[in-house]
């Protein structure tokens, strides 16, 4: 697994807002859409799709800095960095760059903390370790890697 | 039941895009959202919503007509009419009514269909017949009423 | 210009909803993807992205059929065909394609009619004949492809 | 204008995920909502609205603290505090309180930082001062409403 796994994608129009801008919310499902590829280049999928969501990782923190705002058909690369990996939790980075129109510049910066639970029958989660076989693959990022 | 039966909502900012106006795809929530209080006045959910999601109702078609824009906090009035009754269907009509600035105006009108489903044990959807106790709380709405 | 423009993308976990499907107003935005990759395809914009917004192209109508869910992580190709190239109008359609997982299936149907406006100096917009060096590049797609 | 400003809203179905409860970036758009009601209420907009968007309040810095995960048709209470009142800075505090279905409880605690931008010519946003008759009308909380 690379310390600094990366996506990239183009801003779409519904992604922006009045302001002509990107809407500050956007950045989340991006930070999602670069960690569930994350854990498909492992194997894994944030939830098991088909068979019931008997695993999830759902979020007990979130956040972001903005400093460049984003515009439609820009086009960005996220870079996933595994702050740290604990018994039940994951804590990632996330850079937003954004590589056209150029020069390349960083526009954002966000941390995302989640918890490993299980689904119980009664359809609430419940707090759990990390799957071993998930848990092994992932490996926290150098501390040079995370100025 | 009324006939008309009616919410009110005020356009929120990340309901906008960067032209300025509500962006296209939000009427559908709308829409559902309209759809989802008139179900709850007849005191159901179009999801069962803690015990597991045995009912479900699935859209199979949904279109909008846009007239006239709408922007940032305008208050619209939405108007839900029955238009048919199926055995397993249900098809209705919406007027998107803005209430403030004035004039009041229609500024657009949209339809769905959708069908009653139940999950299957493997977490796909079978078509079934509208559940009695819901069927019998639903009225079309009178020609008349829908020119 | 191809007659079958096309895209792929995959479905992210923030366009399902608690019925563990995608919601049905996301077709909408996916349309619009398909579409501005299309006029970004032809050194066109649906925006002039960074001096204003003086060409628009509002939708007037947008209609969607569903005939199969499409789920997280599921990969489709959506196909754009020109139904009609009008003086100030443009009718596409899109076909949704499942590609993944196996085997290949149409998904879902839309249709999707704009106009082409100039937004005037009070931010309002007035309908205006589409440029001419767009209208020049879009042709409609032959009948038998439209079936 | 009150120290604990509060509004309140029922989840709706389109803000829910395939885990069933409501997506984590939507609480976003929910600190949005509580903030463009707040400003309502002061008289302003965080948009000059219909003659071009030349005072603006882009966001530097949002985060969330989730504990207890919401679900549709939950009624929440969104209270916003101001926590810092800066020359050319805002910063709220955001408690979510689910208040039905019963006993209440807050689920969720966010905080958005904003700076005042003023629009130039070319679209870019510079910083600048708060107007003077908006940030006379905004007054911290007292240290003991932020425990």
């Amino acid at each position: 697994m690379p310390h600094d796994f990366q996506i990239t994608r183009r801003i779409e129009f519904s992604e922006t807002d009045m302001a002509g801008i990107v809407h500050y919310s956007n950045y989340f499902r991006f930070m999602e859409a670069a960690e569930t590829a994350f854990l498909r280049s492992l194997g894994y999928s944030i939830a098991l799709k088909r068979g019931g969501l008997e695993l999830c990782l759902p979020r007990v923190h979130a956040e972001c800095d903005y400093s460049v705002p984003l515009r439609f058909e820009d086009e960005i690369r996220i870079h996933l960095l595994v702050v740290k990996k604990g018994k039940r939790t994951l804590t990632y980075q996330f850079r937003f760059e954004r590589i056209h129109p150029a020069p390349s510049v960083e526009v954002a910066r966000g941390k995302v903390v989640l918890v490993s639970a299980k689904r119980q029958r009664d359809g609430s989660l419940k707090a759990a370790p990390l799957p071993k076989l998930l848990a092994d693959k992932i490996h926290q990022a150098p501390p040079d890697l995370l100025k």
